[in-house]
């Protein structure tokens, strides 16, 4: 066993916070084995009662997708989300593996097939996620496949290693001990999620090269940072690497043009290059790219939330990810690589539970990131007031 | 993608015999990959609905069996539950990988630990079989792990190889047709099991080298072979390869004394050679054996019941698995190779409903090979008339 999993299950751990006498449901895909065991023996050595990991094999997807009959496309079988409720009802610890596995599984496959089925994804797990029953995270799992996707020029084992020194770096288990430099970062992100909160800004105004926005923000509009708290109070970091300060903007008030400063790649894989896009009180009225921006306005049509704005993300110049300049086809990692905003549904908990309701709804939620060393984020207070966020990549709050 | 696994799938969907608009429940270990996939992509094309493939990873028992509190080993998932009790509800189809997989997983672990934890196997499997809701089969899955511990002595390569080819045999898949060859196959058991059922014997005698014994039938005791019927009056082959035609005995019937052909190869891994049994009145009174006597012993104080006969089971020698020779150390494919008795358990469907309080409980289902094709069995009338049952290896009524 190569012990760089060992390393990694530990943080894994630490980052949902294992209890003793929980159970554990872990979420991998077939590809990802070596981590999946030592995720669960790191956790039944933190003293957890049961550990459950749920394999997905996107494969079997495939067959699916090709010979089953289309109306059943959308069946999702009862014992999944069995599963899922059970572990929010147990106030169990969740832990899901991140990454890319197996990109050639669905390749090739009819996109209106393929869109039908959203396994292993579960409508259901929205709802625990807004419920804060369980304490979870997700980590990127290395593997061979993942890294020829992303390092197509090098030899396999070259980019296998190089993609493991990446995630090493941008995990910060290069660090002495990586857990008190994830403390660190997380206490600096949440001053920051605390004093944009506490500013209760009007708007944020971004501007960069190709963007000038002003977003309206809803009166409770809630930053946060790094680490989430269940109901039952355990602390968890719910996305590691994390470098986001984020909420959710009111969504009927977006104005100004956008230039995204990273590919954007959608689920099914297709890349978008060059993306600009133009809002009108609070709605995506001009979406252009130099790659790809058919097969993005094709996804938007889903609903009208679709083409409103679901989150605001704000990533400073010490995140890790940004300065690789090495796209992971893993929203993930790609989003914690420079602010980002997100078109399709917020979050529940962004807003106070009176405001939620104003909140943007829609069936899907696509982060595209606008940001760099040089944007301008700027608060802007209901008196007019004008108070510089960031500055050179760094907080000025 | 080996085409020998399509092959194999094919006969496995057929063995299941998987219905239009059917949910179809998996059961695989990690490193059975190809095959369940291969199933799966074969159910979909006779029209299941949804195609759910569990994979079980022995690496996350070792890491329970190793860490995890002594006093949880027997909690069992409600999900795991709930999904086998859906599947029976919706009268699905079941379709589970045999075979070894990955021996080394739980070598060396405390087997006081290890009998404490159950999974992958549920009590509710035995409920859902006697139901009769589900149609279902296993079929073996040919692995390198397993391979290499058939054919120790062979090249790894080679060991697969030869494991492939002799599973191809077995399992008939070297005939023009073998949906077709499996007909006729199960259609002389049935013939036979029939003609045992119409002769309602009081007793079975078994006579051979080192064998010498009597068991009771119960009035209703009946035999069974090759196929099963769900409720719903779908047929399936619930084990493939099958050869054998078995009831249960009456458990307080049981005179004489036994020597084993075959070794006989526990759950945990013991090998035991040269065994001999004598019963008195139906229990088994004296066991020794040339090697692994003691632990069988141990095994046998779990309860009452675990040292009576369960199940009596007729294989002739049309039976491919016996001439081979090799052992499988996979009792599904091994108790098939000749004629063989369980202690412990019998299944309730091996007696009328009336007298199914008569048949033998235990926690345990331990089968032994007495068969060769020497071995004379003949039935007893309750007028005391002799009547040859097989001879030689082949049938006689």
């Amino acid at each position: 066993m190569d012990e760089r999993f060992e390393t990694l299950a530990g943080l894994a751990v630490h980052g949902a916070n294992v209890q003793p006498g929980q159970l554990v449901g872990v979420s991998a895909s077939l590809g990802q084995e070596e981590l999946a065991r030592a995720v669960a023996s790191a956790a039944y050595r933190r003293g957890a009662k049961f550990v459950d990991v749920l394999y997905f094999d996107p494969f079997v997807k495939r067959a699916r997708i090709e010979h089953a009959d289309l109306d059943s496309l959308d069946y999702v079988p009862d014992w999944l989300k069995a599963r899922l409720l059970a572990l929010a009802e147990a106030s169990a610890a969740r832990i899901s593996l991140g990454g890319v596995v197996s990109p050639e599984a669905l390749e090739g496959l009819d996109g209106a097939r393929l869109g039908r089925d959203q396994l292993p994804w579960l409508k259901e797990a929205m709802q625990v996620l807004n419920d804060r029953s369980t304490n979870w995270t997700i980590v990127p799992c290395p593997t061979h496949d993942w890294a020829e996707l992303v390092f197509p020029d090098l030899d396999p084992e070259e980019a296998y290693e190089r993609l493991w020194s990446e995630l090493w770096h941008v995990l910060r288990l290069d660090e002495p001990d990586p857990a008190v430099a994830w403390d660190a970062r997380i206490e600096l992100l949440k001053t920051s999620s605390e004093a944009l909160n506490d500013r209760r800004f009007d708007a944020i105004e971004l501007k960069g090269e190709g963007t000038e926005l002003t977003l309206g923000l809803l009166p409770t509009s809630h930053w946060q940072a790094g680490d989430f708290v269940t109901r039952f109070g355990v602390r968890h970091l719910p996305n590691l690497p994390t470098e986001e300060v984020f909420t959710a903007p009111d969504p009927l008030r977006a104005d100004g043009h956008v230039t995204s400063t990273k590919p954007l790649v959608l689920k099914d894989g297709t890349i978008v290059r060059g993306l600009t896009v133009r809002f009108e009180g609070g709605k995506a009225v001009e979406i252009d790219a130099d790659e790809g921006a058919e097969a993005l306005r094709a996804k938007l049509e889903l609903d009208e939330g679709a083409t409103r704005l679901g989150e605001l993300a704000l990533v400073d110049r010490q995140g890790r990810i940004g300065k690789l300049g090495t796209v992971f086809y893993d929203t993930l990692l790609d989003e914690n690589a420079a602010s980002h905003i997100a078109l399709g549904a917020a979050y529940a908990f962004s807003a106070a539970e009176e405001e939620r309701d104003r909140l943007n709804v829609s069936g899907l939620h696509i982060d595209f990131m606008i940001g760099s060393d040089e944007l301008e984020v700027t608060g802007l207070t209901p008196e007019g007031e004008r108070i510089p966020v960031l500055r050179g990549g760094d907080w000025q709050i």
